[in-house]
């Protein structure tokens, strides 16, 4: 098993990539390489099989062709502008998340071996005419550009997938929370910042009303489920490669109560709550509930509280920092 | 009114443009003037106002700039590499159907008047995962490159217009019969050589059987839909800017048994009768039945009964030839 991760430099594909290197499996077969790619080149985890990591725009077909010098039989696609850099700047989310994609895509079927294709799809997929309660039969009608190009995108992989081009698996992730780092240019940074920044001493400010409900994900969960993904077989996913993957919903009040359970009130207290109408508009457009019946079917993992994610972040991140 | 027309030389781009040129109007406004293009430039209608025929590739985005130096307030997109084509070389139904269409977008956008963007889409959006009877809330499964490449432009379409780039509408179009000239390359060829040949004296196999159900609709009443998709306000289109558009379920015996009341019983006895297992597979993916409850509250027409396709075939083609 050779394994490409774009966007290996960010949140979740150093994740993945650390516990890719832990487990020394994908799909079910040891990993005999590592690639990690990104905009700079990322910091490579320790493992037992070589890692190469690569400066590469994913919307440069030849530094992708570059790439592609070495073949691979996974690939896990995490590169993307977010939702609200791609809102702001609508040329740079088309050449990313949806040139950029077509262009690894094409890249995947020229090596002509059916490559696991894992896609980090986005919940942003949904809203507008979506009820309130998505379920797996609802169709996407997204309200970014983000969510336009993942949703173009993820009805590509699925073709590419049907004509045997490659083998895709589009997941679309709940907001992933708690992120460790910095705020950064997506619509649901408040959704890790209210937790991380607080844990940490520091003041952060909530955009939305406690009664808001976020539809979520912890990191390590979102990881595990990455990997899974890439182990289902291809017959699993019938006529379909696209996923609602499984999350919770839980009130920013609940949430931060559970961070309370786990960490003592200090945090809380650190917490503003100046309304934000930009972020609460772009925010408007997405669901928080999801029915992921397909998704648990398919044997996918779901978070049984947030009280571990605010655990995690604390052994996962706070410890690493 | 300035309109463009693309694949402006094809079946519905010439009937369209006819009817533009008999009716002087668009959405509500007198034409001032026509452009059609296609690969080779197409027949101009006679009209009340000049009317222009260019070859351009859509896929080109030197041409399309070139065609884009006069500025459009309405853009009819019809021009496509058809089901069958783009099932058979992929890569030519990317570049046209996909690439094309993001060019044409793009040189829509660059206009700066957010011009109407009327989409011909398909009902091959479905398949796979859909239900027997489609709904307006069924999610798009394309089961074709060609469906697929439509879903996603679909989807662009709709965030185009979010963003106030272009005034877009996509609709789904039925099977349009009965096609007058030659068979082509479309999987649904048959639902109109079928009757076309026969008509005029010549034999025509149907590789499917008598009881296989068409989802349909006559080229009048597509055209006169076509109009009204950009008559209607953008308002009451709401998030979603693609619509499964008006047309009959019948079946292929119902069809000959009108066909027959409208011009006796010469014609089905032309029809033989061989099964086609690689036109049957495309069309196993495909839905014949359709709820367009939207397209019927939005005022698009439905056609009363097959015999009125047969007999405006007949006064609208077999008189034009
Ligand atoms: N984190 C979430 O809550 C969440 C939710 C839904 C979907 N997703 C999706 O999951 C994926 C990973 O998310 P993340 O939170 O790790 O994001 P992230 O921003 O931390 O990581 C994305 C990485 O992509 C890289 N990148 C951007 N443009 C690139 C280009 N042209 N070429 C190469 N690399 C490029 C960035 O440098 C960054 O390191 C993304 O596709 C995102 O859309 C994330
Ligand atoms: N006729 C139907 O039953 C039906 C059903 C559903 C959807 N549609 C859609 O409606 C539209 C019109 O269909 P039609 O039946 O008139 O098809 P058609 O094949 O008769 O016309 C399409 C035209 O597009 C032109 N074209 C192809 N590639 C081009 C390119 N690169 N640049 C410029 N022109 C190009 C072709 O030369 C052709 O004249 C198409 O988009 C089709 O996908 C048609």
């Amino acid at each position: 098993m050779r394994v490409l991760i774009t966007g290996g430099g960010g949140f979740i594909g150093q994740k993945l990539a650390r516990a890719i290197a832990a487990e020394g499996v994908v799909a079910g077969q040891a990993v005999s390489g590592l690639t990690l790619v990104d905009i700079a080149a990322p910091e490579a985890p320790e493992a037992g099989f070589p890692v190469t990591t690569l400066a590469c725009d994913i919307a440069d077909p030849g530094a992708v062709n570059a790439v592609f010098e070495e073949k691979f039989d996974a690939i896990f696609h995490l590169a993307a502008v977010v939702s609200g850099a791609a809102e702001r700047d609508f040329d740079l989310g088309m050449r990313v998340n949806l040139f950029g994609t077509l262009t690894l895509m094409e890249a995947a079927r020229a090596q002509g071996n059916c490559p696991l294709f894992v896609y980090a799809s986005s919940c942003a997929a949904h809203g507008g005419e979506a009820p309130e309660t998505v379920r797996d039969d609802t169709p996407a009608n997204p309200q970014t550009s983000y969510g336009a190009q993942k949703v173009a995108c993820e009805y590509l992989v699925t073709d590419y997938s049907r004509r045997g081009f490659l083998d895709g698996r589009s997941l679309r992730l709940p907001s992933v929370t708690i992120r460790p780092g910095k705020p950064n240019a997506a619509a649901s940074s408040f959704m890790s910042s209210i937790f991380r920044e607080p844990l940490q001493g520091e003041a952060a400010n909530c955009p939305v009303g406690e009664d808001f409900v976020i539809w979520h994900s912890a990191p390590r969960t979102v990881v595990r489920n990455i990997l899974h993904a890439a182990a289902l077989p291809a017959e699993a996913w019938g006529t379909n490669r696209a996923l609602n993957l499984n999350g919770r919903s839980d009130t920013v009040g609940e949430m931060i109560a559970a961070m309370t359970r786990v960490a003592g009130p200090e945090a809380a207290a650190r917490i503003t709550w100046t309304r934000e109408p930009e972020i609460e508009g772009i925010l408007e457009g997405w669901r928080a509930k999801v029915d992921s019946a397909r998704g648990r079917a398919l044997g996918f993992e779901t978070d049984e509280s947030f009280e571990d994610s605010v655990r995690w972040f604390i052994e996962d991140d706070m410890a690493r920092a």
